[in-house]
């Protein structure tokens, strides 16, 4: 069965499938995105991911390209048509095609592209292993909260952190602080089994997975603090993880090459992704989604 | 006639010119643009473009799609097939089309777009009118020194300085200094006639324009200093301008709706575009291209 994907009110061929070389978003990363993971056939936290593309959308005076109800039928059906029960639907829209100039176009119309595609089912064992760090600079622009496509320094922080062996990069603000991952959250365990990652701001993107997480340990009576952590603090912590739709909860046993806590997955950090996957089957994501910056 | 675009390998006509919906240009802002100033059948700084290109290539380790040579003949037949002979030649070059995923692809080729475009000749008539500009902080990531489409920031604050009814909006780093317009250098002639515009550094985008302006005036023995200046010493500036490829030497006459100067058009900043338009009818563009950042 070959890819099918949506593009402007089309469904297409995924090879074929291509957007007009003045689309804002390729010529100035004018457009922003979500990815839904699905499970079980299931979409994890669609109300989040809906609410923060509103987010996304309105701080940058993007239109929404359909209906927001029609949105969620037409990722559904995107879903449908590659038979994705477990796996990831993308999501991009931007401002849409206009002759080349900076300021916003007077009559351009939001484009939208929607994709889907299989991964392995979420497995639990295979979470179970740590994974390396690296810290870098964060040189990211200053809308964090902003889910926009605008990710070069993102991609480059990645790859500098495959290039070095590690999983993800931890970005480093001003103030020797720990941001966010270049695709996930952060997390640290204290010494007294308090979970720590940084609060919501403009700093970071509120991720839909680091919500469920909140919301899991509330629920758990687990001990949380959102607040920066610098990584001074994380080398010293009893554990620590990272969140996102697709590393779901995982844990992070090295940061720049040194261990951190004992050097394997953490008790809480493995309990964390237990009541992480007991929550998302249970209620299908986080039902506290008011706060995007 | 329509116009033509050069879209990876060949020649089509703009409306239908597309690239994948999975380019990384469209969705991580993963690429470099250039954009070259055609002047009465010549371009401008060809040889400041081309190694501005090999800069902003060799930091983000993207090949070149074709040889430079190759990518020379490419744009002058898309100017001549679009029958350019003053206007501009837009450039891009991506990572090329993957699977979605941060690292660099493995196997990925660049992808290159040329484009064309008529605009009135340069009316040094016209140009001599001056322009507001606005000031905002320089929210963009730290990497300006590449010509990447992360332009995400910079259409923002294009956009804010045209509801602000100002022509640019100049972007003022956590220091105060002022670095760069969205999509043009800054600069300021101070009381004792001497010419002002930040020092090269990954804070500014090195204008062709810019040096091309630096160079004129090095040869007509006007006196220069490439610093950062204040938002304060440009308000108590004698003039102030901005160079761009499309903007030329385009007077600045008021910021945040304070006037500069005397409110007119500077002597300086008019005898700068003359020495300009005479400097590239004659060089062709800059000599002195050695400093990307």
């Amino acid at each position: 069965m070959s890819r099918i994907a949506y593009v402007n009110g089309l469904y297409v061929p995924h090879r074929e499938a291509c957007v007009h070389i003045e689309d804002r978003g390729y010529q100035f990363a004018d457009g922003v995105y979500e990815v839904f993971s699905l499970h079980r056939g299931q979409m994890i936290g669609e109300t989040g991911h809906m609410e923060r593309l509103a987010h996304s959308l309105s701080e940058l005076q993007i239109d929404w390209p359909v209906s927001r109800r029609a949105l969620s039928i037409l990722t559904r059906e995107v879903a449908r048509r590659n038979r994705v029960r477990d796996g990831l639907i993308y999501l991009q829209i931007t401002r849409g095609v206009a002759r080349r100039d900076h300021p916003f176009p007077e009559n351009a119309e939001s484009a939208l592209v929607i994709t889907a595609r299989r991964l392995p089912a979420l497995d639990k064992q295979a979470l179970r292993s740590g994974v390396g760090v690296i810290t870098l600079p964060d040189i990211r622009w200053k809308r964090h909260d902003i889910k926009s496509v605008s990710l070069l320094p993102n991609i480059l922080g990645k790859q500098q952190a495959r290039e070095a062996g590690a999983y993800e990069a931890w970005l480093v603000d001003d103030d020797a602080m720990v941001t966010e991952g270049t695709s996930s959250n952060a997390w640290i365990v204290t010494k007294d089994g308090e979970l720590v990652t940084h609060n919501t701001s403009q700093a970071i993107l509120n991720g839909i997975t680091r919500l469920s997480v909140l919301e899991a340990a509330a629920e758990a009576g687990v001990k949380f603090s959102e607040r920066p952590f610098s990584v001074e603090e994380a080398l010293s912590a009893k554990e620590a993880f990272i969140t996102s739709s697709t590393s779901h909860v995982k844990a992070v046993t090295s940061i720049d090459g040194k261990t951190v806590g004992n050097g394997h997955v953490g008790e809480l950090t493995a309990r964390m992704l237990d009541l992480y996957v007991e929550f998302i089957e249970g209620k299908g994501g986080p039902s506290k989604t008011d706060t995007w910056n």
